[in-house]
């Protein structure tokens, strides 16, 4: 796994294939993000959903970062990574032109889901402004749930 | 044309065809909707991109009011209404929860493009917030311009 | 409570003081929203941070239902509901142009913080599309969490 | 003026005071931006009311780089740049994942007002994507319309 993080290794997740161990070496992807003015409502604070999108910022940019671009997972190989929930805890409010940080990381993965982990900071003060998780179940063009190809498997830390 | 509209009559429209005229009865159609938290920003009033939304809720209550769901449009037939231009001048803010009204006619039309005006009004005290417009281009599903088909023409005030 | 829901009883509150039991009927408020082509993403099917902004929805006009605008609790007694949490599960997708009801009540709530619940379905056919919570704590006007003053416990469920 | 843009110069602005002519260099900042998924629509395009935001994204970072951030002259000046007026023409469309160039410059201001222009582009292929304005009054914290102090005034080319 080859995942482009800029930060510290996160526990490695192990897959048991065949009788033997293999870890395949999961690290979370940051990228940065600046507050826009669209992004706040009149309690001067961002406003939630937002969030959401800053969480879908964080998975394709942690999916590029591990070298595959998500529009071609997309359009390609007709895997889709549709939502299957979303939760967020806000900690601490971001406020208009913050820089605010991203991290991004695979919390947990099957051939036929992957739920990614998100923490958002304040760059400047590294206050914790949320933390959340989107679960996600791999499906076809049609829409149906399916496994996920063999060749995207290691970009969520799972054997082929 | 038996678009539902509120309000009263606009200009009427003129279409010549094979020397004679035939008059085509446009009218404005009204829609209300209730400012959201969401589409407010720290200044306390509503984020001007949203308006071209509220453009969007005005012109697809056009067409259902004239008896055509812009959804069947598109999936059925293939149509598409690609936007070509949009304009909007803010005339006085507009505040959270206040009840809106969105005012829908079409300006101009032709058998490749279509104008919609809006005015959009706060209703307590009828205060004109914004006025607009957009242009559409006709597309097929490859999303290149083609003509309106003839049944959906009257929608426009066009003649089939 | 005179909630203005259009459904059943849910079960009701029992809030306990001075050692007798007042029951506080909570109802589920119901509003409708149609699908904008504005809260579709390319996948044809409607972006999942947008169900954030029906939930809005949903209790800002359970509130107003209830005898209660959000925008008066806000700016006359300085009442701000900060979202401490947001979870929703996505069952089904909602895709564009359908109408959708948005079924809003209290989960639970005491001084200091208050739960709403959400169900989201297609009204056509009665599907299930996502159901989830907010978690929200009663802040002041400088943001610092607070006891919701007692003239809007009732609101909640709450005795005053 | 020392706008950090990357690129060409524009035709300087010229402003008269006092019977002798200052040239004031402005000059264009560009920005980049990848298209989220949250910014398309079932179209499979970039929605339009989106473009409006990335104008917002290229005229906080012209000020920046013309060395004010928004924020302060906000907070700390109570200079509000209300919308009066936007305009976008949508030449090709945007699609997801593509990395897009907006760049802005000053139209032209005056002590009460200032335009800017937008030029988007789609970066790997030089596409014209769109092209558009937005015209602002400058406001004083009670939105009502003031003149710019002359501090900022270089910010927009103009002679203090």
């Amino acid at each position: 796994m080859t995942a482009g993080g800029a930060e510290g290794r996160l526990p490695a997740k192990r897959t048991r294939s065949g009788g033997y161990n293999r870890r395949v070496e999961i690290k979370a992807h940051e990228i940065r993000h600046r507050v826009l003015y669209a992004e706040t409502d009149q309690m001067g604070v961002v406003y939630y959903a937002n969030y959401l999108i800053w969480m879908e910022m964080g998975r394709v940019e942690y999916c590029r970062a591990a070298g595959v671009r998500y529009r071609d997972m997309e359009k390609e190989d007709g895997v889709l990574l549709t939502v299957a929930e979303a939760n967020c805890r806000f900690l601490s409010p971001a406020y208009y032109d913050e820089e605010i940080a991203i991290r991004t990381w695979v919390g947990r993965a099957h051939a036929r889901m992957v739920q990614f982990n998100y923490e958002m900071r304040n760059i400047a003060d590294a206050r914790l402004l949320a933390a959340g998780y989107t679960k996600h179940v791999f499906c076809d063009r049609s829409m149906k749930p399916s496994k996920l190809p063999a060749r995207y498997r290691p970009l969520f830390g799972l054997e082929t």
